[in-house]
Parts: C-alpha cells; sequence; structure tokens
C-alpha cells in the first residue's frame, strides 16, 4: 500500500529551558533538515510572551515544526516528508541532541495512503519530492 | 487524561486544480483560523514547480498546514491547537467548501498527552493557548 508522506509525531517530555530557547529551535530546525536530507524552502520561528516557542519549515519534501511548553517541560515535533529520499527519523537523535528530552516517543503515520478509486493518479507521477523547489 | 494539544490529521482525495492555487490556499488558511477561533501570527504560502503547493501557519496555539499533490488529486491538512478555546473540526468545513474534495478523512490525535512522572507540570500553568502573542 503506497503513501505520499510519511509524517513523524514526536513527543519530547521532561525538557529543561533549551526549549525556550530561539536560537536552539533555529538550530534543530536546520540541524534536523540536514540530517533527513531534506531541502529547507523557508523557516520561521516564533517566540510567545510569557515563553514558549514555535519553530516552521517549509520544505521541499513538506514541513518540519516545533512546538514548545516550558511550563511543562515539553516539546513536541512534526516532521512531515513525501517521497523516499528523505529519513525522517534522523530528525529525532538531532532533537534528542540539542533539547535532551528524558523522554522521547515517536509515532509515525502514513499521509496520503492510496487505496481505492480516490487512490488512482490524476495524472502521470512518482512518489518523489517535489523535483524542484 | 489531560493533553496539550489536539492534532487533526486531514487527508482528502479526488480534488481537482483549486489545490494547486495559490490565492485558494492562502484564502483557506485565513478562514480556517477564524472558523476554528486561532490567532494567525504569520502565514506563508510557497508554490512548487512544476505544481502543488503548501502553506504554513504559526498560531498563537500552534499550526496549520496544507500540502497538495495535484497529480494525485490529493491534499494533506493539519490543524494543531493547544487550549480549550479553538474548534479545529470547524477547519474542515472551510477545506470542503473551498475544495470540495471527493473523499475526506479526519483523524484527531492528542499531544502532550499527560501520563506518568513526564506529566507532572514544572511550573504552574494551565491548558490554556499561549496567552499573548
Amino acid at each position: 500500500m503506497a503513501s505520499l508522506g510519511r509524517h513523524l509525531l514526536v513527543e519530547m517530555w521532561g525538557c529543561d529551558s533549551r526549549i525556550d530557547d530561539v536560537d536552539l529551535v533555529e538550530r534543530a530546525i536546520d540541524e534536523a533538515v540536514m540530517a533527513i536530507g531534506a531541502t529547507l524552502v523557508q523557516s520561521h520561528v516564533h517566540r510567545y510572551s510569557p515563553q514558549g516557542v514555535t519553530g516552521l519549515a517549509v520544505l521541499a519534501e513538506s514541513h518540519l515544526s516545533l512546538h514548545s511548553w516550558p511550563e511543562y517541560g515539553y516539546m513536541a515535533a512534526d516532521v512531515f516528508t513525501c517521497g523516499t529520499l528523505t529519513i525522517p527519523r534522523r530528525a529525532v537523535a538531532v532533537f534528542e541532541e540539542i533539547f535532551a528530552p528524558g523522554r522521547i516517543e515517536v509515532r509515525e503515520i502514513e499521509r496520503g495512503v492510496q487505496v481505492g478509486d480516490a487512490a488512482v493518479p490524476r495524472a502521470t507521477g512518482s512518489l518523489v519530492a517535489h523535483p524542484t523547489v
């Protein structure tokens, strides 16, 4: 059963103030994108008041996101990639190294699973990343 | 069992060229954010070559994303919100109205589920959206 994308949902608990650091969130995005072999189109990091950071990155292969709740020591990450050229699980090691969570959980969800009539491609295409940005 | 966020993963099949229209993707983001009662911090829409659109929105309550594969008539949407003040399912009706998919599937996933030791808040906090942007 083919799918168009893989989506990792990462839960990190037991984090310290590093998840409230904009520079570290930016670094985590850059390093994760590189580690998984994706292409960064644009990223944006936002710090909330009084705390919490969101980082979102548009990838040629879909997106990557980080959201932190420092008051709970919790950070959520999403790594959504299409195609077969990336290795999204490598992002998890980057997050572990930078944010050192006490506990980390990863769920992988298939996106765009092709079943039934709706799965018929409407035109010739292949399950690769968008070929050019 | 409390959670910090709700994450809708929306699969839309049987879509036509509307999912390749940057203006419609922008409109869908704006209307969905309004419909769910969220606060938009920043959005970015990117069109790939030769086709496909990604829209990402930073929300005060987390994020919203849209990714289209026009060659498959498929669009993926994510609506990730924290707190209890938003109604993320209302975004689905907006996507249906704008993109008219032939088939739509919605999965809801709890994020930041508080179980075990890691669930103990590290400071006084409440399960509401970031209070200020």
